[in-house]
């Protein structure tokens, strides 16, 4: 089979591998639609992201669908021919983290794309059975793979308790912001507003359910019509996140969901004057059966997201699509495409 | 009625002022004792907290109790005689986020010795009804003022949901801390490490239930044998802050407590990557019946906390004595003392 | 100006009274629309609910709406000439239930058409200005009236935490299931099945967003196609409760808003075994402001439950409608109609 | 090896048996303790346990400790010498249900003494090393053993949300109700309000840490000068449970913990009027290290519970105690005694 391989930062090419043997409790999995996300972009450019070094040839990608092809001999929960979608993370079900319910902080998790762990930009690819989600046939190939970043937008609305009333600020209009939009507006919320410098972004948002939009480039934050008590952080810019923080409402809360860096100066006497609950998504849990829900009664609009197809040999301008045009959103790579 | 008024920093008179006349739902007090606060020293030394600056003569002073010496006409909660336990503020109870039951948020609340609300270093003063809680009389003078810092403790223990099995790091053993020390005991806390560079401070930590106390001029933090699952934050120290909150295990809570300035550098990978939930105090709800009943039980020990007593002719005195005598905890100033 | 008046179980009639007099912080209101609640009906029949007894002549009407015709002398908030819907309880704003932000739980709160407190099935009447929600010009009389029963359903989702992903079941299609719908399909509900025996209700129910209807006449409960997660039930039928409680899933919620009588038989070893969450609500709190924007961004039908109009000299037939024609749904007062 | 058998209702005997291999993740554990609990009286009386019938022969006994005499090939949390406390339940990991952190509530959880799965009357047993918690070398057998009903008593106070200030009534001063009252003072209760009819319980819950003792066979409960906000029921009376609903304030907690009957008439209408919130506790969750720490520390008594020794030709003692002997607290069987 053929994998799209990070060699070091800038490095990619095209391998034959052997298909993977799928274990006792896994599938194996025709790989359909993989979503390009930031992390592989980052790992792309610069070979690590914090801590996670690609020490060794690494393949990308972790958004990601396909058909199950075979099943490992214990497997009852899948058939072969199903269509799924992935989640990318298998954690060891047995730790602390894992019985209190918190299996994305599982310390022995083990995620595609993260080092030394091989992700999906590859034509086939093994899952556990726990983790591979069927999804109903009209549910496309790319929008079952962007069920991956809906469960981060998911996860981002749950920690801030999103719910009817909510006034929400979305900061940052990526993958990631466009679709808390819309979980937030599935969710309640009457105020959504969201901020950014790309004019193209901006006006999806509103497409999608924003009912203000904010270019920062020329309106700060705080002239919004709206004192939102929900941040969603989804910029990762450290000036965005404390400008941000400053318009929270008392009692609010803020959920860090772009990476800003390792160390980012927060308002602190704000947080306490206000009594603001601040906290960061990591990953995600038990999210897949609503993200199927929501993407398959047409509530949450993946297919939307799509800026471009590539195949696995052109991952590479997959990658770089972000960099080098500002109208793209979700690239999505189709390893079984020519 | 004598009062003790600051005027400038640094600049601190006794004054005769005429007595206040309670209002309809107002008791005149007659002030037994005082609590300095470090906000009090703060005042003294800057003339200013942040934002809150003394423009005109302030009576400082916020941490009281005394006995009802008159009634307005509508009281119905309180007699002549009473001994009371003084909070001091008072929302507007019709706010938003009094109507929340968040009145510690309250925008129009009058807090005592905060520009430009004068406070309780004077021999007489008025309060509601409804902040002015009757103790029991076993109940010292001074621990009944003390319930004021005690319902920080107990507010940043409830912020953090301390609770049976919990693991707490308590950073700084000031008032605050050895408070929230006691009061993290009391909830159930299985370890409670507390640090700090004051020895003096260290040793009456132990004393009143640190399970581990650390002095940090010598062993640094992450070789406390614990690893706290909720970090009360009392130093105000940036530097302890963001050291503190790197060793929180994943899904912990930090509460700020302490005051570290409008803006501080805090690890949000971290945040992130074990999904901390961050938090600040701002004063308290709720929270007299409960401190009340610890200290009244003497589950909590508000004498041991008390290192000087003064005059009113002494607040000066009272308020330098953190800063001359390193084993000064918490003095309190007596406004009928001769 | 005309009021409507129970005299005794089943005697009404219309009398003239002085118009009253706002206090200051009280407004008077030309009342517009006054829906006719089941609490109305079971006064009328009844002549009480449990403790609460009819012991001298009472104005029924809750469910209120109208227009600003006179400020007290301290009303800061409205002025003359606003439309308003009104929140029928005024809390004491100064008890620990209130304090906690529980006003509704308030023991001294005065309530519209609870005795002895006269309600709204009247020309004019006087509303406390934080009680009294200005609305915007496209909300109908009528829908500004049913944001109180809109709050009912709201703070029954609010309960039961229904939000993305929930299942919820709703057992009877009455006005406040009939809004229960709505809301928990603003919530983000991927299931609403709902359950009745009236084939008029249902159908509504369908076209207001649930996903299943349920004639429990010729289907039991246990055939949905759902598993719920969250039951709200509406019905207040002791069968209906005791059947719907065995199908929710462990760790659901139950949320008892129909009245079923002071004593009711549960399945306990089943909210055992499943560690259900079973609680009941008391009228609202804090609602309005999420009550509004939902129907004036039209998320909410409101306008479609109303079933028929009455002017005052016809209140009898309003609250004889849901006996009488089996498609009332919610029967309007218009005290100033002819 | 030997094992205490009940091949009937009322028809135990002793056998011998092969000792049973670990799995790879299993240990052999030579048992220590096992404390009697009601369902093992339940079982032994009656065959059954609701939808639970003993069909076959079953080894009854749940609440375990021991010592590691041989360990699985894949164990690496235990070492042959260990001396452990044994969690009676293995969940399957893997369900919806464990991968949220509740395992209590797996539906595929195996659960000693619950028909067809063995329980601990036995010499040996095997336990999977993650439910097989080291104990401290002061902590005695019985003790050790004891965990698990403090593990229900703790779920208990969990439910309830017992904290600093409670007010707690315990219904029922078995052992569980008397693990309860404890866990209640370690966790800040101020008020602890215990009820039985059975004077020698009562007097231990006193001495255990209950604020006051009523006997409800003089004295109604609402005769109690406490108002409780948090209601752990452990009777499993419906009338108590009643008239114990009936005196719990405003938003309090019910937490049904002993086990009343399939149905239950429960006091719904002021369940709604008070919104209180009524909830049932199976087993526990993620509660021994809590649990060790806290019998370790000796903020909870268990020896003192202890009101017998049994050897395994003695185990329908044990199981009659209960209803021989008024003064009967906790029976523990030493499957190893002569």
């Amino acid at each position: 089979m053929r994998v799209s391989v990070l060699r070091a930062p800038g490095d990619l090419v095209v391998e034959e591998r052997d298909v993977p043997r799928p274990g006792p409790h896994e599938v194996l999995v025709r790989v359909a639609s993989v979503g390009v996300c930031g992390s592989d972009v980052h790992y792309f450019e610069h070979g690590r992201i914090g801590d996670h070094v690609v020490a060794q040839p690494l393949v990308l990608g972790h958004e990601a669908s396909g058909t199950v092809v075979e099943a490992g001999a214990a497997v009852t929960r899948l058939q072969v021919g199903q269509r799924v979608s992935l989640e990318p993370g298998v954690p060891d079900l047995t730790c602390t983290e894992c019985l209190a319910g918190r299996y994305n902080l599982c310390p022995a998790v083990r995620f595609w794309a993260t080092p030394p762990v091989d992700g999906a930009f590859a034509e086939l690819l093994t899952a556990h059975e726990l983790f591979a989600h069927p999804v109903p046939d009209h549910l496309s190939d790319d929008a079952a793979a962007l069920l991956e970043p809906l469960s981060v937008a998911l996860w981002a609305c749950r920690k801030g308790r999103v719910g009817p009333g909510s006034r929400v600020l979305v900061t940052g209009a990526g993958p990631v912001g466009l679709l808390a939009v819309q979980v937030a507006a599935v969710a309640g919320a009457v105020e959504v507003v969201v901020s950014d410098v790309n004019a193209h972004r901006l006006a999806l948002a509103a497409d999608l359910g924003a009912t203000e939009v904010l270019d920062v480039s020329e309106t700060p934050l705080h002239r919004s019509r709206s004192t939102p008590d929900v941040l969603l952080e989804c910029s990762g810019s450290p000036a965005a996140t404390r400008e941000a923080i400053g318009v929270v409402a008392p009692a609010g809360r803020v959920v860090l969901v772009g990476m800003g860096g390792d160390e980012v100066p927060l308002p602190v006497s704000r947080i306490q004057e206000r009594e603001l609950v601040v906290t960061g998504t990591f990953r995600y849990a038990n999210t897949w059966p609503t993200a199927i829900a929501l993407a398959a009664s047409g509530r949450v609009e993946l297919d939307r997201l799509v800026s471009g197809h590539f195949g696995l040999d052109r991952v590479r301008d997959a990658l770089l699509a972000p960099r080098t045009d500002p109208r793209t959103i979700k690239p999505v790579v189709r390893p079984g495409a020519s």
